[in-house]
């Protein structure tokens, strides 16, 4: 048994650490076993030249012996770089930032580099913590997807060399990287299908007003309706946390009344699979175009007619500006905004229900 | 413009860190700006006692005016522990880790830990990569989804105090925590389901033989057949990859021939997505359970009954008994099964077509 944490090690003897304190071997310990000097060490484990292949050879064997590790928390003081970099999500759980996720670690993988993830869920606080805490481990870089609107906390960290890109949302109050679907010319395009389609009476239910991306979703679908000349009435409009619960209320609030609505357009993700089960109990046919692809909104009855973004393409471009700050190739922040594509499947296209 | 990353920075000048050659500002500086001494910083800094109100008050005058951080590489080689925990997945992408990512995250977090994510895209030398990696990060604990089969690589870490706790996926060659769900019983009860319906001719379409999970429900499938006195056939089990393209084949194999099948029970998420695409296509009615429940699967038709495991409760598990390793309240590593869940929605119900 191992006297820490009674981890009982199943094991050949040959593979096991010989130090008998349970602490980590030092390199004083390689070289005393290898029978050399602590320099000498220091140049095997690092990489270094000087070394002649006989002695490299005996300070590998104790270093496996040893189970000796470097330790990079030193090498960070040391060098500078730490080779990793942070995603800050908004949610672990939304099955948006999935791809997203892979494509950022990919890239970072392709050059050399660990991908450290944390999730703000929604609370800007949260997010700050969770950013410092990063830099406070030196990473070279950041994809921050932010929860808050006020980022000037992070300028110390941008003026120390930290790579930042954001993704999904802007950065509030400094100038930086940022890639964003586009939202607005999504949202406009999905109202339009439905307003093309006959719909007049038209709802919307998006996330939070202060999220960026439901501001300007809400504002495609007022163009959209705008441009028809068609008057938006305040009851059409709900924005809100995505909880089922409200977005089940307001769905069912929408299509109640002397003048329901005869399509719905759902924000995003979140809200377009709880629109779908309000609309599979509802008597009449309801039109549905969502934010967001979903997964087997295809085999639904009526398939879902969705504004799709590409959240790999989103991650993907994200990381690889930030390596190209790292690398000193790109000097001037932009704003880039991903195209969105329509989908039509099936629920976008159904006519208003009398 | 930042001389460095071409960052602007819109701020208040006030708010700018002084330093001027883009290097982060030291404790020294914050002596020198503060006009006290570097131990009295450090103090400051580090919460310790000794200093007086105002002095603290004008050291963080200097802090906030130079934009200082504690470089918290510094802190781990003075105090051993990081207040860190590293996730080692399997795919970022897939929706089974969303739910358990953020269990995990929500435990160390009420812990004060910080998550780090990482995944190693079922590659064995990928997993061994990352996971040393954040060892040599000097996380003091490790939840691991294993890819590969032999983890005596982590023996070392193990002995050094790294708490480990293996999830979904047992460890291999050490004994080690392990917190799993109980895909033995679960697929044999899914498979029993089908028999109780009737069906007699059912294929198994799961993922690679080497891990574990799917070894697992295989064996599953195989004793509820052996429990039913049913002989299987060859051709009715297939195991691979997860991707759609061979699980198509797969299924249109089973679904073809003088003796088709008539039921499918498949192994996991991702199989059953694509094993649902197949059978919307296919003229007559084949029954179908499907290993982890699906977003949606309810308003499909027929909706998918599925044996559900329950991913939050694997990864909250996991991580308690994680920090209860780091505590020193538990001693003994135990491999913990959490109960499956049959949920009937109306595909895994349908009689046997002629």
């Amino acid at each position: 048994m191992d006297d820490r944490t009674g981890q009982r090690i199943v094991a050949e003897t040959a593979r096991r650490p010989e130090n008998r304190y349970g602490n980590r071997p030092t390199m004083k310990d390689v070289a005393a076993r290898a029978g050399v000097g602590l320099k000498t060490v220091s140049r095997v484990v690092n990489g270094e030249p000087g070394v002649t292949p006989d002695t490299e050879r005996r300070v590998q064997e104790a270093i496996d012996a040893l189970g000796f590790r470097r330790n990079d928390s030193a090498r960070v003081l040391r060098k500078g770089r730490t080779a990793s970099i942070g995603l800050v999500l908004e949610d672990l759980a939304d099955p948006f930032y999935g791809p997203l996720s892979r494509a950022v670690e990919e890239v970072a993988r392709a050059h050399g580099a660990l991908l450290i993830n944390g999730s703000s869920a929604e609370d800007p606080e949260r997010e700050q913590e969770l950013v410092l805490a990063l830099c406070a481990r030196r990473v070279d870089g950041l994809v921050v997807i932010p929860a808050g609107d006020d980022h000037r906390y992070l300028e110390p960290e941008i003026k120390a060399g930290v790579a930042t890109v954001f993704v999904d949302r802007p950065a509030g109050q400094i100038d930086a990287d940022v890639v964003l679907s586009d939202s607005f010319g999504g949202a406009r395009d999905g109202v339009t299908h439905l307003i093309d389609h006959g719909h007049r009476r038209i709802g919307f239910i998006g996330d939070m007003p202060r999220i960026h991306t439901a501001a300007e979703r809400l504002r495609g679908y007022r163009a959209a309706m705008e441009d028809a000349g068609i008057a938006v009435e305040p009851a059409w409009m709900s924005l809100g946390v995505t909880d089922p619960l409200r977005v089940r209320d307001a769905a069912e609030e929408m299509l109640s009344g002397d003048s329901p609505v005869t399509a719905i357009f759902a924000g995003n993700n979140r809200v377009t699979v709880t629109v779908v089960r309000v609309l599979a109990e509802h008597g009449r046919p309801v039109a549905l175009v969502g934010f967001d692809d979903i997964e087997l909104a295809d085999l639904l009855q009526p398939g879902v007619t969705v504004v799709a973004q590409d959240a790999a393409a989103l991650g993907r471009t994200a990381a690889d500006r930030l390596f190209r700050q790292l690398d000193g190739s790109l000097l001037t922040p932009e704003r880039i905004e991903l195209p969105t594509r329509l989908i039509t499947r099936g629920s976008g296209e159904l006519p208003p229900s009398p």
